[in-house]
């Protein structure tokens, strides 16, 4: 048996290699967006089979591991990270090895997004409404921060280290105090901050994205709904998004970008109180409130975070299809859904990031995109009766 | 210096195995789909570092070597292939070696295509218009073919093998005919066709796609333009098309899908004249003229392709983000245009094969959306500013 005609010889071209420090679905959707673009990918993951190893090569070791560090970095264009709790001394150490090899978003919006102090103190001398809050050192100094933020209910966090509602407490009345600062503080030895509860109508975040030249784009705001701390649905334009509320999430994000000289996505959490926006937290990074982006957006945060990194010119964040378009993002908590349900849901868009199940990870989702809120409420819906929502 | 905080393990699990006979960008643009559904690939390519090889495993052999295909689908959950020149023996040995074992299209739909007789002939049993034609095996055979299609000008093929109108000499007048003859005949041995030459008003193709369960749905008709036998421009929807000419190609592309119980995506290549539709010829496969479908339309051929193939429902077929969308795709021959022009151009998105350049080689393409006619016309002329039309 021989091959009837020849097959055209089309051999490849050695790709410019982006180094990314973690290998989880945020690196593997960003190898998704940027093989396209001619680039290839070597991630750098404590967990053998992580899964951006899809899409690149996978450098298996820690974080924090120089050796690691420099092999997963070698010859690489740029280098870039997919979460936020990658050491800022790992950043400055491959920006410092090579100084003509951009290190982004950088080591300082590292420093500052991963302490919940540092977070909320950027935001005050940029004049953007946080929750108030108070440092908590002392089991008495928590007794003074909940006098400082105004009584309770309040929320006592780590200052470092949280995610996915890990490492916070909700002081509803003062017989939850002992409790939560027994299980928090650590004999002492962990900083923690005490924030206000605010009692926000609804949770939204902006993606942003700024350029190598400080162009900086956003993405229309996001309304997220989270459960057990973990974020479940994102609904994109947020639902009656104003011009206004826009803008000001634009501001915010602008202003941040550009004081912490951020170059790529990132994100800011948001309460809306009062047609008010207070930032709750802030992710240096492209985000799972902006996965809807891949459909729904002319332009992905993968596809933009990359251009940035690189020093390309940004491309456009309408929603794709014009204004009218909206788009959902239902996450899979726990266990991937039936897949033949979700694939016959006009509109519907499987994310299987090849994980294992195990309850409370992220192991998928579904964009819907949609001509019109009420069809998207409906397609939402129908993908809510077969997505598990108890993962 | 060590990670502050615990990076989440996120193990990952063994993916499904799709095995694709080809590695080509065709190949690539597969695995780009295929990898958020799930799915990891193993592709087969006589060609190290072909372009498919960034998105998965690539077993470096012939299509017709039967150890390499045996390694290749070994563990596949399904069989399919990105290029129609695969042997069709290659199809039926990797059916029979696993019955059990989907190999999708099918080899019958390989036959058809490979050989523009029977290709011809499938269309006349079905009814379906084509030029005129009639097969050439002697020198003496040309001249009575000439008489059979109405004279010249007519256009003599091999039967097998053309690509990117290699393979193909257009006899304008009596004076053309012997040089042809030498060229393509082969000392007689070469089997050919000649085919009356069609004063058609543009070239269409209709991307159509059947599931195993026999639904068959098919994207907007496209629009195409090719220069030296190469597709350049494809535009979709094509400018004015009619519900009837919709209706018209759907007709077709389900007789023929239905005909060669072909499931996945077949490409039916057509001439438009006095708004009659002509088949010029069939690829069974993901195709060029399909490419803006990634960006364009709700699912894309190359997800389709493989819902198709698994047995999975298929998605919807329309324009992403409603029927006022306009798409369209520009190949890049020969080389790739200047990256940054191009990401600055609204709408337009990059897609680099990631092959060395070469004159003549299809090494990437542009597609452009574009919330109107008027819209993608003034985009695709920024792309062509951009994007040499001489590779």
């Amino acid at each position: 048996m021989d091959a009837s005609t020849e097959r055209p010889a089309d051999p490849g071209r050695e790709a410019p290699l982006v180094a990314v420090l973690g290998g989880g679905q945020l690196g593997r959707m960003l190898g998704l967006a940027g093989i396209p673009l001619g680039l290839r990918f070597r991630f750098l993951d404590p967990v053998a089979g992580a899964p951006a190893a899809a899409v690149g090569e996978l450098v298996v070791g820690s974080l924090g591991d120089e050796a690691a560090l420099t092999q997963t970095a070698a010859g690489a264009v740029a280098v870039t990270y997919e979460w936020e709790g990658v050491p800022a001394a790992a950043a400055t150490f491959l920006a410092v090895a090579d100084p003509g090899r951009p290190v982004r978003p950088g080591a300082l919006p590292l420093e500052v997004a991963q302490d919940r102090l540092t977070e909320k103190l950027a935001c005050q001398r940029l004049g953007i409404p946080t929750p108030a809050f108070a440092t908590v050192e002392t089991r008495a100094g928590l007794d003074t921060a909940i006098e400082a933020v105004g009584g309770l209910p309040a929320v006592l966090k780590t200052r470092r280290g949280g995610y996915d509602g890990k490492g916070q407490a909700v002081l509803r009345a003062s017989a939850d105090v002992e409790a939560a600062w027994d299980r928090l503080a650590g004999d002492g030895t962990v900083p923690l901050i005490l924030e206000g509860f605010v009692t926000f109508e609804r949770e939204l975040s902006v993606i942003a994205v700024r350029s190598a030249t400080g162009d900086v784009e956003c993405w229309p705001l996001v309304e997220n709904t989270h459960r057990d701390g973990i974020l479940r649905l994102s609904l994109a334009p947020a639902p009656g998004l104003s011009p206004t509320l826009q803008s000001r999430g634009e501001e915010i994000a602008a202003s941040l970008t550009t004081a912490l000289d951020h170059v790529g996505v990132l994100t800011v959490e948001l309460f809306e109180r009062d047609g008010e926006l207070l930032v709750n937290e802030l992710a240096p990074r492209v985000h799972n409130s902006g996965h809807w982006t891949i459909e729904g957006a002319e332009t992905s945060q993968f596809e933009n975070h990359l251009r940035a990194v690189l020093g390309w010119p940004l491309g456009s964040t309408a929603m794709r299809g014009g204004p009218a378009l909206a788009a959902a993002m239902v996450n899979c908590i726990g266990a991937l859904p039936d897949r033949a349900a979700i694939l016959a849901i006009p509109g519907a868009h499987l994310h299987d990031y090849g994980k294992t199940a195990r309850r409370g990870r992220k192991v998928g989702h579904v964009t819907v995109t949609a001509p019109d809120d009420a069809t998207r409420a409906e397609r939402v819906a129908r993908v809510h009766a077969v997505v598990r929502d108890d993962g």
